[in-house]
């Protein structure tokens, strides 16, 4: 790689003319590598033709030595250090950018990077590339800035490649087949996607979106059933039941039925513009898009996962278990178990003298629980609430969908027992989901406080329910 | 202003969702500003909302103690630094690039800061305003990126809204009706616009392209006479001929006879994207798009206005005078004229006696050469080469579209006599014009000799005229 | 063209594959005829490639034999007569439909026929020619169907070329230049047209409509100011006042202010279509979107012109003169005079004993009665609603505009003085127009009426005016 | 029915107004209909709705008297006549044209029809029916020419919901999967419908075509393996093959390998169109297409399917064991089996002394010479040569694929052995199918000699095989 980056910067060339055809055997040297090659490749890139350490040096001296000289000096040099600390590869980067399919190789070029920055373990490796990332991030930022989107509707009369796109990135609520996919982006539901001018015939970030008369109490009422469902109607249907016929797939919508926008999955489908904002973007937009189309519509509301939840449950419970084992936890229950859970744990009980944490670690995880659900709603619900409500990363909400749409200044709004009892549903948050609602004369408001307080706005459902979780019994 | 921008920037809100409203404020905000107010405006802005100048000095002197402390300390020192050097308004700017209409509001913005800096004298004002124009201009070319620029060909076929502004921004050669537009438009024409994804509707960039079988030596040939002509066919024709029948508006193209792309006009229409270049890029568009139709193309080469030699002449030629006046200057003639240019000066004398280089300096002044043209032919022709040729700043081309062409790697290949006889051509160049020829095979390699090594790759016409100005006689 | 016509038809072939070869060729053939060649080549060919006579005779007379053996026969003889009536050229014609551009063909070729039709004066010429003409219109009326029509909107957005077309084409009130081609396309204005699939760039039917709050009393106001103008504000303006400044061209629309729309100027711009009905289509569906833009519109109606009534006028004038000449007119005014009308025709008078009928004649051919406008007003409203409403042919309405409007069911509704002072709008009806309204709940029923009973239905203005040319004094 | 058909055309209305809101309750009142009903409806509108018999024959009975009286008279009669022949209801079908949708209306109405016609015995009631299939199947030629249709190429690009109509239309070789699907819109294959004005979104024809080097001998190289593949490649596939893995579906085509286009499907899809020729013309807009496309393409082919065959071969052996029953046939094997194919029949005897005859029957209705088809190649080519090549209904080819490659002027060019062994295929055609050629400078005048003297232009192979059938041994 080395000799080969001594050809792309080699020379002092400025002309673009010259950089455009660099900039190809940049991304087809790149291209044909393999494997930790590539790897190799970035480092060398990031640590050979960052900026000059030396130069940074000097001009910050020369910096912190105008200082005296007057304010139109300080500027010049303040602009001069601005430039020597621009990365060389910065400008390769962007050049990049011009070239067709340019800005998609550098979405992949960041997925990669990402990669090597989750694997690599020396410090000074991962310092030089996270300067590489940062500068790919703020140019990535800068074209799929909103301007450059452009919202788009699938239907079933969208291009046949673009909708099994659609399908393949569906992660959250798996599309099991072309019936299915129909009925996703059929009547009654709406499916929103941003594309970018650069990256044609490629759904950049994709919304699904339900319309309703109610917020939706579970999922399966909007993935099983085609058309318009009441959310009552639906109250869990079994996870496996066979493909509905497609009959009633023409069904034509009334928008007088129509009050209620759900949002029950948003996927970001490039790695590599992690960190660029476009969800949120989506999000506003579809419902701009709404509103214009339903004049009846006035709720609005995610239907959403709560990955992580189990996990950090287990961990909490074994954590609880360890503290018990050296003796460190005198009352047992406070965190989890409360004296009242205790007894109702007794129908899952194995054999005599088990302890009631054991117990209920065991039942969560092998999703036992299932066979007497009501005797631990109470239970999971609680640790739920204070999963999503209370558990703090920086500050802001552990899980990363709370987080998501606490920033774009939604409400935790409710949290739905039995809302998903797929498989996966059960096993990533025990079967619930929760509705993230938008009060759009709030959002703004309320995302401010989360940015900046960092103060969850809360249902009193979803307060009553965390708040037991400490209460002192 | 200030109570303004305090609201504007007051908050530390990262939020999306306010940024937008703020924004949008801004833009309301700055657009109903009058005359002075927006000076005001945009000093108070890059004064007050640009990096917090004892920040950087503070993390600068960090930057130069890093030093010792191993390569990862130095490097997040770096980007400590980096991010403190962004003013607060570039990240103002890169949420106004997201609202609709944003990136033309921020091309209008950077226009009159432009303005701006050429009018104010204050040394420190200029230099507050120079960072954030510097600012201004790093994110519009990102922006205006290639991948991101659509060309279009425009015919009488498309939009007469942008039929009409293609009329309006011409300047070099102004379209006088509508027969005319049409012309320029139709058979034997191509002209190309790039335009950008947020700004519909406004072309950035304008190609006016004639399709001929040899490289044209004059310029009414191609704006006076529809269709396809042969460059012989119009030597010298008056200036102010009436208009042409348009009966031959609809003739149709016969690619075989087209041999020759003569670029007779580019036009750049956004002042605010000054020092984005964008009329390189959409000349190799337009080559590649040439060579895809027309398989029996091959040459390419523009037909150039000299816009700048009659004025420089003037100066040159007082110049002397002055040094005359005060007896600097011993033999007259060396730099302008040659002893053999004096006799056939002589056919304008008013008076005896009269100095030459007045005689001289009244003729081009006067245009009264046009009388016997022939006579003053190489006189002027050696001058303009000169002018072209030699004359440089700061190291390149004197002359601005010299300096564009010779960027983009033409050659300087033919300058041509009573090239342009309309008052205008006579006012700016005396009737000359300058062919830069495309090779297409050396475009690359003289374009990095000009701007590396500042060398000009001139046709023998050109360096022997040039040379005869040097040469001691 | 008999040899050429033998290569044509001499074949019994019926391979699709050839006859499209054999179109192609007679078009190309038609296409070089010139001058009378066409009249002689079409003469020929409707006479010798229509049916066969003699088998036309024998088959109706098996039809006539077959009366008596049963249903089964007289059908399947009946199916045979309707075969052997069909010219041999209506099957090339249908085919020539098929060619790429043979639509467009077939349209000129009856524009041919119909000035052939007009010009001859063989009555054995004119029959066979006629059924050619007839089977022409019935294939364009069935190819011109709705159905392949597609409405599109007119704007300073469209295609110049198209824009273009709709300026030459507009012959009811010329436009003069471009800023006014703009207005006409621009705010307050609808320019719709119809265009068919198999004459793609060119409009077939051109309807202008100006939106306004109430029903335009007058042309100018709609021609002569961009934007939205109350009819109120602009009684007789000079028709020859200078070009307005086009500064509030880009007014934008109030959607508010717009309750009427006034249909000002409607084109069938194919000859060749002649009664093949598509302006009352254009109109419904005009109505029909303006319907769903403006929510708030509720009137609709034309401004029509009255071509041919000063023509009319001046003929009825003559045949009064004549009939007192030799003496059968014995009440002098009856029918054109009424014994109040004429003192006021004193002030125009040459010399005494001037026929009062004589001096009427002669100011409405020199328009003369513009000097004292107000005092001819009575008698000449009174007589254009006469020729308006009373004056028949075939008992549908005299004035074809009138007959157009009438058909699709508007109402004769107001008859406007001074509402075209233009010397064309002199010239063809002393200046006056009339609005046909629309009441859309009754334009059905009229229509009916109209067609069938042969009723006019007018206003109570109209039948005023009517009614006094006719009442006893 | 009878009550509403007098609300139709109880009234001599001609108003289009009136006309369009009576065709809407026309095209509603008839969708309502079930069963039945439809069949009662339109006979009642034939019968009372057809032409006035009575003045059709009072006209002809004046036209036969007209022939005295000059031409001119003559003609107007004749006019008359041709006025008088056409049903009232033509009237009404032509405004139902013009109503959205309505086109599709009749296409579906005259599938009832021609239903009706295959089913009724009443041979009056089939008379007045026949008169309205003909009428409306001459309307829908004159909408469905192909000025009106627009040939589309479907790819994986393509919208959702037409794909899916290719895959459900698809009756010659089905789609078993989207993978399948696509196949067979991907590389190397082209799929190309016409689509029509006033059907949007529903291919009327669609025609599949491979791409490759060379006349393909079966289908299974064509539909089971994905990309360009040469003939040999394939030889005689099993049927039942698991389905490609699609990783190859990608691939790129490379147009120089391209020579050959080879159409393998094509299909009608609206019954009512029935008599409507398009599918001719949409294998030349293909072709046409496929030449600009591929510079190097010269061979163009169909790889037809021979429905019909396997039943008229039986049929046929049924016909000679009756003859033989009854003693009629002599010498047993001259038709079906020559004295050389009994002794390779005997490795299929069940029994001794079986007669060949019955074993052939067997073995052919059984598909048990699948056992050992070497044996019985030669006996079978030769009798589907002869049923291709020889049997004839109106003197025109008996097999329906034949007659329409053949009138579109191809060449019945080469049998081919085992070239579709699926179930399907074995049934219909005992696994062979047959390429009809396309020789592109042969084609007019091919169908001109099959369409007016019934000569099948044919191979070699062809006629040998046909010959042979009828020599004598």
């Amino acid at each position: 790689p080395q000799e080969f980056l001594q050809t792309v910067f080699g020379s002092n060339d400025q002309s673009t003319l010259s950089i455009e055809s660099t900039g190809k055997r940049f991304c087809q040297y790149y291209a044909a590598l393999v494997g930790d090659e590539k790897l190799e490749f970035l480092l060398t890139l990031s640590k050979k033709y960052g900026a000059n350490q030396d130069s940074v040096v000097q001009v910050s001296q020369s910096l912190v030595a105008a200082q005296e000289r007057g304010e139109a000096i300080l500027l010049k040099v303040e602009e001069r250090l601005r430039h020597t600390l621009i990365p060389r590869y910065q400008h390769l980067f962007s050049q990049i950018g011009r070239i067709e399919g340019g800005v998609k190789f550098l979405v992949d070029l960041r997925a990669d990077i990402l990669t090597f920055m989750g694997s690599s373990t020396v410090e000074t490796d991962i310092a030089y590339v996270r300067t590489m990332n940062n500068v790919l991030r703020d140019l990535l930022s800068l074209w799929f800035s909103v301007g450059l989107l452009s919202l788009q509707r699938i239907t079933w009369e969208s291009p046949c490649d673009i909708v099994q796109k659609i399908s393949d990135y569906e992660a959250v609520h798996p599309i099991r087949n072309w019936s299915d996919l129909k009925r996703r982006v059929g009547p009654y539901r709406r499916c929103f996607v941003f594309t970018h001018t650069s990256m044609p015939r490629e759904p950049v970030v994709v919304l699904h979106t339900a319309l309703t008369n109610d917020i939706s109490t579970n999922i399966h009422s909007i993935i099983q059933k085609p058309g318009f469902r009441t959310p009552e109607a639906n109250i869990i249907p079994a996870p496996d039941e066979s493909d509905n016929t497609v009959d009633d797939l023409d069904e034509t919508e009334d928008p007088n039925k129509i009050t209620t926008a759900v949002f029950y999955s948003i996927t970001s489908t490039q790695r590599g513009l992690q960190g660029v904002d476009l969800g949120n973007y989506l999000i506003k937009k579809v419902v701009r898009s709404l509103q214009a189309e339903f004049p009846r519509i006035y709720q609005f509301s995610s239907m959403s996962p709560i990955p992580g939840f189990r996990d950090w449950l287990v961990t909490e419970i074994n954590r609880e278990l360890h503290l018990k084992d050296i003796g460190e936890l005198k009352e047992p229950w406070t965190n989890i178990l409360k004296e009242d859970d205790i007894p109702s744990l007794d129908v899952f009980k194995d054999h005599d003298n088990q302890d009631p944490l054991e117990i209920f670690k065991k039942i969560v995880q092998s999703n036992n629980w299932l066979t007497s659900p009501e005797t631990v709603k109470p239970l999971l619900m609680r640790l739920c609430a204070r999963y999503l409500y209370l558990e703090k990363r920086r500050n802001y909400a552990l899980n990363p969908v709370a987080n998501f749409h606490l920033q774009n200044g939604a409400v935790l709004w409710r949290l739905n027992w039995m809302a998903d009892t797929s498989v996966r549903g059960l096993v990533k948050s025990c079967g619930m989901m929760v509705n993230y609602r938008y009060f759009l004369d709030q959002t703004e408001e309320n995302s401010k406080k989360y940015l900046e307080e960092y103060v969850i706005v809360a249902s009193q459902q979803i307060m009553d329910l965390a708040n037991s979780c400490t209460e002192k019994e």
